[in-house]
């Protein structure tokens, strides 16, 4: 297995992330919209929330990467959902699942079957997710993992190959699989688990790095990578949460190529 | 009349809360789900909003604690109310109802006194919410309090003695009743009354309380107490509203059993 | 044309917002309800997320004034925005329509056609929103404008005429304009543009200035001011969007006649 990202590279796409601007339509939950809005300004990506039907259809052909998180998922934006996959699958558009929570909950665990079927460009979720959808486990508790990455690492490759997705496991150690080659990402805090939207973000920031790079897996890692080590960053002198948060917007500001090439701690 | 709560017992109830982490399902406004999930996560909960029926009734069976919050009751949300109420009554899992601007909005009144029958564990408002809630007021003007609590406090005792609820109504001093005995707690800052959600985030801790201790006056007050002494804490040295809202998630992360017996201040 | 504003004025019709605290209604989008409803708080005005049909309208009845915006207008925030303009409209309470992204997207393009039709107090958007309102252009990309504000002049004052409405087009300089006088005004800072929800805040802000004031070109105009010279003072000595958000609450509560008579740039 070959090492599929160099720190250079993951700056090379940020840097076209903050020169192009990419148009994220973000179909997601009502708890995390705004932070999400704010992590992907903050990125230097432009979000928009558009899930409306009769928009979202349309919108997805124009956007230049869709995220579709399944937190919140309510009949109308279900709809909304259903057109926004099939117009990124017509155009060729990147686009991200976040099956938050899928398991045990039954509206979102029928619709994340359904929309793995178009072959998502890439899914992000934490180890029961990931598991749940490969239907070996029961999902976890709430949206918290109760299994570590390693644990789905067979399930994550198993779904990459059947889709044709990168498969994104997020935790202490993040995996990132084609279903072939895996890469794991040792950056981040655990403050990143004390701010709702954490991981949502990630999966809009992953929307936005596969925008601007035709090497899916690089560029899922790249998002995973750049997220995590802007992560550590803010983590550094805050008293809690509450300026996790605020410094965590800063730092995907003011991350920089020595910052990545410093820090990225990838194998 | 004897004090229900010793500092002691408020800080035991907080290291049960951090300890055992409560799922706490939310079905809460859409203005305030964020700041509510991360309330619940600088305090050592883990927060969960689901609210789409077919799910949320199947949650409350597993959730630790629930909050009903009707500051924006949506048609498909109030389908899931009843369904999470229905839950929660089914298992014993405590709820929380916020009967948010009821009195002259239609919709939510109805809903409020629907909800109501099923005796919820506590209800949380300020006074005027209370005031309409007995029928004995008209509501106030939209969620703000036209009333100071003490107006309530016949009301209060009235709805606690007939739902079995505890009643806590929420102002400068917050007044927290079984029917017979009253808890007044005498902490908090006005900073809180300035950041939206103030009050709603103040449901959910009070799930979380509820969750962990079988005393529900007393676990009402402590989360109250908890609350209002963080906010407290965080208004030290913030120049407005934005600081302090910052500041007050670090000082519910940060908050200790030092902080909660030289402060709190109760009758 | 003479300068319809001076910064005396502008600083009385905040002192009025602080005493006065108009309640202002907000049917918005689900990104910013938060950041809208703390940004009315920070400034002395008290917000009031009441979107549900049957008591969107009787809302509006009683609300101080009413903003609509339709940055996410599921079905059922629809139909509760059609009650509130009926509302608004019955009982001359002033309303502001914030077109987001209108143009290409349908539903949203229908019903602001609609909706202006009722002639609303204000109309705030960017460039390229103005220009497709106007029918003179496709609109922007997404929430983004492509057009600077000078280039949608000529329709903000033929809608102006057309509908009776104030026109507030934002951009680096702002143009307020009533269809005959022109204020523009060049405060503020490019990272209010990287907060989601700096546009769409001032929507509602312009509603509590139009509370407060007959005069509706220097009402928008004053709202304009306040806003981004506070954004102006938040904008000192942060480190990214993340602390300029939160030290722009703060400066909302502290903004005061000095700053307003220092700073705002008005022509």
């Amino acid at each position: 297995m070959t090492i599929r990202l160099t720190p250079d590279h993951a700056w090379t796409m940020l840097e076209r992330v903050r020169g192009t601007t990419p148009l994220i339509q973000c179909l997601t939950n009502t708890v995390v919209t705004n932070f999400t809005a704010n992590v992907l300004l903050a990125l230097g990506a432009a979000p928009a929330m558009v899930d409306v039907p009769a928009e979202a259809g349309p919108f997805a052909r124009v956007a230049s990467g869709v995220l579709v998180n399944l937190g919140t998922p309510h009949e109308e934006q279900r709809a909304g959902m259903r057109e926004a996959v099939l117009g990124a699958s017509a155009t060729g558009t990147p686009w991200v699942l976040d099956p938050v929570a899928v398991g045990v909950l039954p509206v979102r665990t029928a619709l994340a079957a359904e929309l793995l079927d178009h072959r998502p460009t890439a899914v992000r979720g934490n180890a029961s997710e990931v598991l749940a959808l490969a239907g070996v486990g029961q999902g976890g508790r709430g949206v918290d993992a109760v299994d570590g990455p390693e644990t789905a690492l067979d399930a994550a490759k198993s779904l990459a190959r059947q889709y044709g997705s990168i498969l994104a496991v997020s935790g202490p150690t993040d995996i990132i699989t084609d279903g072939t080659d895996v890469v794991r990402i040792s950056n981040g805090h655990p403050n990143l688990t004390k701010v709702t939207g954490g991981g949502c973000a990630l999966g809009a920031v992953t929307a936005a790095f596969l925008a601007v790079d035709d090497d899916k897996l690089a560029a899922t890692a790249a998002a995973t990578a750049v997220y995590t080590v802007a992560a550590e960053m803010a983590a550094e002198g805050v008293r809690g949460p509450g300026t996790f948060a605020v410094a965590f917007l800063d730092a995907l500001t003011g991350i920089n190529d020595e910052m990545i090439c410093s820090r990225m701690n990838i194998s």
